[in-house]
């Protein structure tokens, strides 16, 4: 019964074919962090029953964008522990070595290790980090700092922007939440314990520094080149989810539309040089609506992750010389779909951490609470129908935002096992034109360890980690940040309440 | 937010690529049934725990035999619900047509649709269905049956060994449980509503019937040519899970053990000649031990798909003229993993079937009956420190089995979220030697409705499943199984208690 005959060890990249890699000039990385197999398969039957007139005893079958890049799946565990974080991860994806849980691109023995971003960059190649978390949370880090825990968040945003760490900035696009880590404690918007000024370091490095939508707008509206380098800070804290940014887009862009303007500004400063771009891409909130057991902003991330996907095949086919993969760095909150109709979810229109916040700063009477409470954030949710014992249920709660997400996962028959992550593989997608394509799908069809991905944007680029790894060790690695035992948790601005 | 930038319609086969499909003699089709993506992960990092020493802190990253040969997943979705029976997913991966749930190899009219088996078997090759559910139970009945629902087990019988069908016998070889339907009525051991006797109509017709292991021994004892066609029914329900036939093995036969009879017996009756074969083969009951909370019985049947796997790219390797692929029919039990260490699983040594069917047999009173519990049945389920509370619970459970199978998962991190089907993707296999291997990953590697796998197959094997629609059809379609509605239900033998 415990036999050994399934059992192999784990190949090389070449196991499967002896063919090079294909060569491009550019490569796009997408992570949808905390995407699951279930989060797909949850927002592909919820368009496809928009589309059929929502009719879940007549479905029909469709693919989202992501579904027509589908190539395998990877594995995903930490050095340590058979579950993963998103440090452990991004250092596995984003630099090719196994680590840690909390890591920041280093390794179990908390030396550094260069990242493929840090490889292009060496390599004269331009490079971005667009994200809707913190610019400074675990996944872009591990493409640009290098610290002993991810929640070293000053160091990181220090590396990130290029001071104190030794190649200087390395990012000529950064775009996201995380403002506030950017400015001195002498500035009432700063979430900073020193007076490290980074956004004016920034600038004085050649930066175009926005801190809005306007910034942006004026940024993306011109017709020539778009000045790089260029840092966009959006939030203080992390971006919006795309459930509650749709109602007010003027308040920050959109996932796709930063995507948008990074392709476009990376393309016209190379697309007459013989270097390209390096740009990883996360759809970061996917995660924190798992663990915050929100099936509505999940679901709406999910599917504006699939709109970039979407729009990267695209862009693709129009520029061939890039090549695309994706994968998230684990699943998270045990999403099952069973007893499943995703509808009711299409009834919410805001988180509910925006909800929550909503409600927490209503000042009343006990009645006048609860007479808001029904009349204007239930609905808000899609939950005017709750009964009394379900409304006294809410407004008991110890966690206001993870009732409510129950409350209209369970009318979608959508569960959330846990609040944390889980340790099934994530799925592996890649695209790339023509030949391109079907090399990407005969050499990196099937089931990878996550270090084993960058392996392969370096041989398609012809870039080398090692090399990034080297010229961060040339001068000693004393700048590598410590464990910052007095560094606050990440929900010290407020809101999510996960790390993860 | 609700962009429909993201979508696109379901892709032709030939979407991927514009070379024609490779071409092999030989295919081999496996359904892991109910197996999703979790189930692979549990039964890798047990296997790795194992390996390792048993250390969850230092997990080491190794794939199984499936985990090779990954090239994406499957949408499972039936034409009247979002999420599937084995049934209609069957049909869809047996016949390439979408249908309700609970039709066998009928469409949504009720009219029989022609398997890639009897498509095979029309153009002279030889066939095969080897499973460890009863042989009538709805995957296996997908590729030769043609009845409007699943619960006709007699009349699927009939069908399947060619009594009644117009084809005639079309299975070469039949290997699984289900034995009393192949009896009459007047047999003790049957378990029919009449006087047909399927067992004396299969040996008029040349099988070699077996109705045991010995004479299973005797079969594949032999050196010579293995006579075809022949049936081998080893249990007269399901036949046993991995873990309880491993402690007594000369019982049945393994899933392993039939396949390679089944593959020897097919290549010897075919190496000669021109026209090869097709075999079905079904790890039925990966979904049965969903169904029952038990993941001891998930995992090692599990263990033994990848097993099965192993063995048949290692006899693909040596039989270059043949190709695989393999994908479950849809997930079952919402299996999740958080707080995760799959080691006390391994504690077990008998599946919660057996261990309540042998709780229910003892007789005592009730301070022995406890006696017993504590004594005997928790230990061979690895639960031997139960605390008198848990005990207690489980003695008061309205279902035992299920209840001791939480009980053992809440012990190693691992969680059911249903005891019923979900919707999630399942993940897809594919395997085929040197350059059929590299042209499977080139032209399969992807997202696929389940509709679209025998495609593939019918190219690779130059057959046509309209072909044999039109056999099925030509003389009227009065021969086609209407429902019963008298029939008994799939749990009126013992055990398993249900029918997905």
């Amino acid at each position: 019964m415990r036999s050994n005959a399934g059992i192999l060890a784990v190949g090389g990249l070449l196991a499967h074919s002896a063919l090079a890699a294909p060569s491009a000039k550019n490569f796009i990385y997408i992570v949808p962090d905390g995407f699951g197999q279930a989060s797909q398969t949850m927002a592909r039957d919820y368009v496809s029953l928009i589309q059929n007139g929502g009719n879940p005893k007549a479905p029909v079958s469709i693919q989202l964008a992501a579904d027509k890049m589908v190539i395998g799946n990877v594995r995903t565990q930490a050095s340590d522990s058979l579950i993963t974080d998103s440090a452990a991860s991004a250092t596995a994806f984003g630099c090719g070595v196994k680590t840690y849980n909390n890591a920041i691109a280093v390794d179990p023995n908390g030396e550094p290790v260069g990242s493929i971003l840090e490889a292009a960059k060496l390599n004269g190649m331009r490079t971005g980090l667009v994200v809707t978390s913190t610019i400074n949370h675990a996944t872009p880090a591990c493409y640009i700092a290098h610290v002993a825990n991810r929640n070293s968040y000053e160091k990181i945003a220090e590396h990130e922007i290029g001071y104190g760490h030794p190649m200087g900035p390395s990012a000529d696009i950064l775009m996201g939440g995380g403002r506030c880590y950017f400015k001195p404690k002498s500035d009432p918007g700063s979430c900073r314990r020193d007076d490290v000024d980074l956004l004016s370091f920034a600038e004085e490095h050649g930066y175009y520094v926005m801190q809005n939508r306007s910034a942006f707008d004026t940024l993306k509206g011109g017709k020539g080149d778009i000045p790089l380098p260029f840092l966009g800070l959006f939030n203080d804290d992390q971006m919006m989810y795309e459930i509650d940014r749709s109602r007010q887009p003027e308040a920050e862009p959109s996932l796709l539309e930063m995507v948008q303007t990074a392709l476009t500004a990376l393309d016209r400063a190379t697309s007459c040089k013989k270097k390209g771009y390096f740009l990883m891409i996360e759809a970061s909130r996917i995660d924190h609506a798992g663990h915050a057991s929100d099936p509505a902003a999940h679901l709406f991330d999910t599917i504006m992750y699939n709109d970039v996907m979407g729009f990267a095949r695209e862009w693709i086919d129009a520029h061939p010389d890039t090549m695309l993969m994706s994968a998230a760095d684990h699943e998270c909150g045990g999403l099952t779909l069973h007893g499943f109709n995703p509808l009711p979810l299409g009834r919410a229109s805001a988180s509910t951490e925006a909800l929550a916040k909503l409600f927490g700063e209503f000042k009343g009477s006990d009645a006048e609470r609860r007479a808001y409470f029904v009349g204007e954030i239930l609905p808000a949710y899609g939950l005017e129908g709750a009964s009394d014992a379900e409304v006294n249920t809410l407004l008991a709660a110890r966690n206001l935002g993870t009732e409510m997400g129950n409350l209209l996962a369970s009318r979608a028959g959508v569960h959330f096992s846990t609040g944390d992550h889980t340790a099934s593989d994530v799925t592996l997608f890649g695209y790339g034109a023509g030949e391109n394509g079907r090399a990407i799908r005969s050499d990196m069809a099937g089931n990878w360890d996550n270090t084993q991905l960058p392996g392969y944007i370096e041989r398609v680029l012809g870039v080398k980690m090692s090399d990034a790894t080297a010229a961060l060790r040339a001068n000693g690695t004393s700048w590598v940040g410590k464990r910052d035992l007095n560094a606050r948790s990440d929900d010290h601005i407020h809101g999510h309440g996960h790390s993860h």
